[in-house]
């Protein structure tokens, strides 16, 4: 059942950095991506892929991880959602199409992963080496899940935010189905 | 399997408009978009939803359905995806992830639907009544779908626009993945 997979799939943070990920997995993930709807069919988004832990720790600087990981709870994996500029300037919201349908892969094959927007993308693309032409949308952690966040309902204060417990367990209010149809 | 429900999940167009979907099936839809990631957890996101055929003609006219099915043939519901700009004024690609849920979702129910960026939001916000703070960022048209698109592969020239040949079939060419990754 998708809602089962659509639960299973929270933004995971810390990982069991040990946790090898196959750049054929990566390439299984993006093909999700690529059989997924795109604004007019264009299919603007290109991919990299980064799985051998050098790569990783050129990539992980330069991504805004909540929670801010330590080494041995970091990512096994990225993939970094860009806009190819050259086929087109309207990139809409495509990169979160694709990044559900990457995520939601991921979580079937056991792995997890977070959807991260906050990328200084200016040092991101001079270390990757990402020619201008591409702009950076997206970057997706990924890796083996070393944490259970637990879905609750927002408060009267209407307070969104996730926390982490003393147990380090991550709690992420949501609002009310009633409160978000409005018609 | 995700990827067989991906596979499956194409952009239909034309529909069994007399099969009738329940607004409970509509709201089950939207509580696959809540319980999906949203920048910052902020869930910005409000909807509308129609599935009775006086508020469905209202919406009609104002999203632009490519190919343009006719009385019979035509949606038997919509989902509005309504960025709330008290909430937030980023909404990211939220409502990306949240239409790819919903369809997700309408698909395993034996229904499809397509993503339609092209709508008159001026007109549009003015039939259904919704208030300025709200933008609207998507339309989702659902059904039972009378046709079958199939993916191809690009071709040499490149070009990726979908087309309908003579019986009806619309073909819709895909870029290679070797193509879209690129690092």
């Amino acid at each position: 059942m998708i809602r089962d997979l659509i639960l299973k799939n929270r933004s995971y943070r810390r990982f069991y950095q040990e946790t090898v990920i196959e750049r054929d997995t990566l390439k299984e993930l993006v093909d999700l991506a690529r059989l997924s709807a795109s604004a007019a069919n264009r299919q603007s988004l290109k991919y990299i892929l980064s799985c051998d832990p050098q790569k990783n720790a050129l990539i992980f600087p330069h991504i805004g991880l909540a929670g801010n990981p330590g080494e041995g709870e970091r990512p096994s994996a990225y993939i970094i959602i860009l806009g190819d500029t050259e086929i087109s300037q309207f990139i809409g919201c495509d990169h979160g199409i694709a990044a559900q349908s990457i995520l939601l892969g991921a979580t079937e094959k056991g792995l997890g992963g977070c959807m991260i927007g906050a990328v200084q993308r200016d040092t991101l693309s001079k270390v990757l080496e990402i020619p201008p032409r591409y702009e950076v949308l997206l970057a997706l952690a990924l890796g083996k899940p070393k944490e259970t966040p637990v879905i609750e309902t927002v408060g009267q204060d209407g307070n969104t935010w996730g926390w982490w417990d003393d147990e380090g367990v991550r709690h992420v209010p949501k609002r009310f189905l009633d409160d978000i149809i409005i018609g």
